[in-house]
């Protein structure tokens, strides 16, 4: 099968790679329906994340083409949404909520998600099969469950977004336009988008936004502050990582107020003592995709939700080198990778 | 009237003072039924943070004598508990609960409560009247409230501890020590205290610890996980504010949990990426003692909580010296200055 390789910061070629078999009893082998580029992909794409010939993409959904002797619940044929970590979905962790780290979670379980085929560890615990054969304007979306909206969604949630409350969003990625549509979901008053972006600002708006603030930093801050009777934002959703982002999502929020951070932290360093004066909740991490999952493909399902907007840019998965230049350089927001 | 002035680090004096008067017409003047010294007052006296000639004491509660024209809720001879910081109990932030964020507060208002008379600004936001005149015996848990009662509870609710969790508590102190009174009264099912006094200990027991840990640091993380199958436990108050021991509670919290911090933090730093990867809930800061000010009196009032029990030394307030010195190597726990 074809699938991506990137060799080095930069380099990312198409090529030949083995099929995936069933390895362990517990496994699951899939034909992804569609692949889709990361904004964390680019990370190592920049040099910013170590990266040696590694097959690339955790993002998917396709058809059950195979089934380990342990597979209880998917069946071959199911067609099926799964999170970038593997989880048993059994474990105490798991049952609160936090599948991403289940005792039994494996990490970089769906490596190698841009390619034909995927082998998925613990299936039943961490695909969940969708009502039927999805048309396949539906395919982006269910697509963008597997990890962006679910991230975006848990983002909303760890920052306690609910009704009556105002919501800052910073980054105005994937991540954080599907956190707008998860804020709007979730009840929230007002949303204010930080974005200088027209054509993403375009799509915030669709998905919820009802402020958009450009500035950036203490004038993004203070923008906010001035937007908010000087109080803040009640939730605020970190979508970016850097310490600029961090920082200005903190410094946003009111006193007893929430952060949900969902940007993969890169160098960023928290000063004790500004933290314990900022009066806020933090709360974040890797995304427990798999809890949010079941009702993330009921909305979709029922065409409540669209966050397969987020891909404005699709291309085969043999252009995969060009979809990569196109998010580097900021000339998409998504791109998603057809097969075949 | 005499009060404690800090000349320098490690100087701490019993001088002659003015006595305070109505400054604002929202004041009251207290005259204090006992005062203490807190854990707090040690980073000057050990030159930690800066203090020169500075008036100690933020921990409060007496009679007043006095007050403002426009003082409405708080009458002359009330007995009264405060807050060290004062606030006006009505904008949008002290209803949310965060009166030490209040868009009116006065942190430093309260400074100066080693003494004999004491100006509280706000009074009316500020300070909570008891049922009655208390009798003698509740006035170490009274004095108690105000700071070291309050701060401990409220580290226990900002990590959410309740019925069926595990609790861990980092540090002995007096605040430590109210955490795990706070852990019990919130109904946790197991409270972990980690110290290794023995008096501490024992205190610790009285107060609902189930089990003692005395390791620290990467020995103490360990103890916890074997504790709890592993997970960690459900819940941290951290109540110290070292990098030490703030990494102690992170580490010692399962994915999921909540680390509520009370300790001033003194020269920590979060790495971001750990933080992210840890996937617990922080929140902590300045405790909002005030809103949990009248539940605290009942609870002594009825004699349901003993949190006077942390004064294991009692001094005239012209040997505060020597409480100092006691607290600062670790002989008393909290030191309480009678007055007259």
């Amino acid at each position: 099968m074809r699938g991506v390789i990137m060799h080095a910061p930069g380099d990312v070629r198409v090529e030949e790679r083995e099929n995936p078999t069933i390895v362990e009893p517990t496994d699951a082998i899939v034909r992804l329906a569609a692949s889709s580029i990361c904004g964390s992909d680019l990370w190592p794409y920049r040099g910013a994340e170590p990266v040696d010939h590694t097959p690339m993409g955790h993002e998917y959904a396709g058809v059950v083409t195979e089934i380990g002797a342990e597979v209880k619940k998917i069946k071959v044929g199911d067609f099926i949404v799964g999170s970038f970590f593997a989880s048993d979905n059994t474990c105490e962790i798991c049952h609160a909520g936090y599948q991403t780290f289940c005792i039994h979670r494996q990490p970089g379980a769906a490596t190698g998600a841009q390619s034909e085929f995927l082998r998925v560890p613990l299936a039943d615990g961490t695909l969940v099969a969708t009502p039927g054969q999805p048309d396949p304007e539906l395919i982006p979306s269910l697509l963008a469950a597997s990890d962006v909206l679910g991230t975006g969604w848990f983002g909303a949630v760890a920052a306690e977004v609910g009704p009556g409350k105002t919501v800052a969003v910073v980054g105005d990625g994937a991540v954080g336009l599907l956190g707008i549509l998860a804020a709007r979901q979730l009840g929230a008053e007002r949303i204010i988008a930080m974005s200088r972006h027209t054509d993403r600002q375009a799509l915030a708006r669709e998905y919820g936004a009802t402020d958009i603030v450009e500035e950036r930093g203490d004038e993004g801050v203070a923008k906010i502050k001035e937007l908010t009777d000087g109080l803040g934002a009640h939730s605020v959703i970190e979508a970016v990582g850097t310490q600029e982002s961090m920082m200005q999502a903190i410094r946003a929020t009111r006193a007893g107020g929430h952060v949900g951070y969902v940007g993969v932290s890169h160098d960023v360093s928290l000063d004790g003592l500004g933290l314990f004066f900022s009066g806020v909740h933090l709360h974040g991490g890797p995304a427990p995709v798999r809890r949010f999952l079941p009702d993330l493909i009921q909305l979709i399902w029922d065409r409540k939700i669209d966050p397969g907007k987020v891909f404005d840019l699709t291309l085969p998965l043999v252009q995969a080198a060009e979809g990569y230049q196109a998010m580097d350089e900021r000339r998409a927001i998504k791109v998603l990778l057809t097969i075949d």
